[in-house]
């Protein structure tokens, strides 16, 4: 065993050891604590501003774009909003020990199904560093240890944190191996963490799908994660033309980066001649590059033509791809096909169309009259979010406190046996 | 694209196509569907033992086990119990459509939670023939395609009952390729199948710990898994010793061969002299050889010594180790550390220790007072079982039909917009 191994497998030994302390920490003693956490990073924000400028300062030097550099930036307001989202934390309701199901068979057993922590939770992650005291906070207040594993351009920020609320953590009488960091900067030690199957229960990525890929093929370890983000918007020769183009021009450009936006527009072909040009020329307005298919260039001579690799794309910018379909069925399986199992729409007044739109579309978030741009814990009344699963194990769409954790049964006996 | 590549994703794409249309099925098609492959199976019976015979004579020839030839032989009995099965399956609540949660945000968007099949499941396995159409009306009842890999020494078995449960489905109307089965006995198939990520939606492997390794190392699929069972009986010095001896000699003796039996007893020292050489000598009168730690053989002056792997091993067979502990903790960090998260028991008339027991060890099914040889689907309600799961993610202990599904969010609009 190299000393990379050594150190990855010891911080996760620990960090299960603390795991078993965690789980059964009463909610007043983790608010206490998360409470504590908020106080610190607020306390000490200079020395964190000092370290995160050498972050900064590293990857100015490399030439990053401006908007990567922004990402990894800590100023006074970002640490009051991370020291606001642990307060937040401690505001949540515990989700451990509420009982799932209570029931007694005919042979006396009474067997509670009853919600616990799943143990220790891996997070792999990149620039920004608001990540770091976010995960600690959701993971903390659902009973888990975390180990957080960032991107080497937030090093020194990530470790600054961390040093922090471990450090508030202690004070309340917590083990801090609870919240533990991979230190290294090496890939190699995300590729030892992603072995340790028998410490580490969950691994969650957060990231560009690059890492994710990296982290779903690497690992024994199961992980929850959400590759990207291919949400169309549907409207139907049903739809209110005028809440259509509101909502579409909401999912493309209130904010295009982000994975619950817009990526296609689909239009039904009785409606097209007449919404195309308005929703063009509004989008357009907005700095909105269009690419359509054959069909929707017909109506929109001069946009540029979409390729088949522009169904499947994602493109977090102003950019938006549009097809004209004959039907509703025609819709739901373009994007069955193409979307990515996120978010999708249909703009409709026709209830039965509504329905079959809702329950054939196989993504995690399926909208009626709405803009995919709700997808979130926040906006899903779930208080926070660690994270949005495309998958459909475990977890589906955003993950709150009840999605970091599972179940146990426990089954009260008076001496049966087995015959 | 090779040959046999081509083949499984034909085969994993018609199954996806499949998953869609069963995604929709009512439970009156669905209950008449299994059905009709209850009939099929009894109907066509002579045709299944002739095929069944070909596997035997050549298993047979190759020198096999007289219980793992067993294992395989399709009799009119066990062709019974395969239809018992479906027509079982035909009678439990349909899961799919239940709403798990509705909300109104303030923003007047609702937000149902609603249970669906999880689409394409891939099932890899061992020997037993019956299997194949346990899983296959397991998912169909849950509305999920399946995709079937059976071991090489039942390959014509499986193919007869997947041929036969096939043709009744399409005789129903449903379409036949929502059950499927990977035909090659090659174990690349197995690789290729676990590579379709975009097309299955989770594997559940059963079969040995090799079978479960290979997968889990080798699927960029979800996978919920269940190594292996090495579960725990402590027996506090507050037991009632006659309930102690009766639960360990049934989670011992009843039926070793699977993976809820007992494979490690722990002792409180106060009780070791007076509770070990009874339950010795019980155990030594039906056969059990018996492994113990220094303590234990101080006591037991004549078994045979228990080292450090005995504490890892699932026997699944008539063999027990066993260890004096200084106290609950003590038990409860042996079971945490050798422990496979299966089931564990503590006999005891403590109520305080219980509660400690039950939410200190970390595994999915935690007794008091009763035998870990409970750890069944039937056993907890469930009706039926497709497996056992290990991990702690999506589902823990016996998955049921429920264990079968995932939720969507539908999310009803009046054109909201995000601001």
């Amino acid at each position: 065993m190299n000393a990379l191994e050594k150190s990855v497998i010891s911080t996760v030994k620990k960090a299960r050891q603390a795991s078993g302390v965690l789980a059964q920490l009463s909610t007043q003693k983790k608010n206490e604590a998360l409470k504590a956490m908020a106080k610190a990073l607020v306390a000490r924000r200079a020395f964190l501003i000092r370290e995160n400028q050498k972050d900064v300062s590293s990857v100015e030097k490399s030439g990053l774009s401006k908007a990567l550099i922004d990402r990894l930036v800590l100023n006074e307001k970002r640490i009051q909003a991370m020291a606001k989202g642990l307060r937040e934390a401690a505001r949540l309701k515990n989700p451990v020990g509420e009982v799932l199901s209570d029931i007694v068979r005919p042979n006396g057993l009474r067997i509670q199904k009853v919600r616990c922590p799943i143990g220790v939770i891996g997070i792999i992650y990149e620039s920004r560093p608001n990540v770091t005291s976010d995960c600690a906070g959701l993971c903390l207040k659902s009973g888990n240890a975390a180990i957080l594993k960032g991107g080497k351009e937030s090093f020194h920020s990530n470790r600054a944190i961390l040093q922090i609320l471990q450090r508030a953590l202690k004070q309340c009488g917590v083990d801090a191996n609870a919240l533990a960091m991979i230190e290294s900067t090496d890939r190699e030690a995300v590729k030892i963490l992603l072995k340790q199957k028998d410490d580490v229960d969950l691994i969650i990525p957060r990231g560009g799908e690059a890492l994710i890929r990296f982290v779903a093929e690497n690992s024994l370890i199961p992980v929850v994660k959400h590759y990207k983000g291919v949400c169309h918007t549907y409207v139907s020769d049903s739809a209110d033309l005028k809440m259509a183009e509101e909502i579409c021009i909401n999912a493309k450009v209130q904010r295009p980066g982000v994975c619950n936006a817009m990526e296609t527009m689909l239009v039904h072909q009785k409606i097209a001649e007449k919404f195309l040009p308005k929703i063009a020329k509004a989008l357009t307005d907005k700095g909105v590059e269009l690419r359509g298919d054959e069909r929707t260039r017909k109506v929109l001579k001069n946009i540029k033509k979409a390729t088949e690799s522009d169904w499947s794309e994602e493109y977090l910018d102003l950019i938006l791809s549009m097809k004209v379909v004959n039907s509703t069925e025609e819709a739901i399986d373009h994007i069955n096909r193409y979307g990515t199992k996120h978010s999708d729409a249909i703009v409709t007044r026709n209830q039965k169309e509504a329905e079959a739109f809702l329950n054939r579309v196989d993504s995690a978030s399926v909208y009626v009259n709405a803009s995919t741009r709700f997808t979130d814990g926040y906006e899903f009344g779930l208080g926070a979010e660690i994270g949005v699963s495309t998958d459909k194990i475990h977890a589906r769409g955003p993950m709150g406190l009840e999605e970091l954790t599972t179940y146990k049964y426990k089954v009260y006996g008076k001496g049966q046996i087995r015959t």
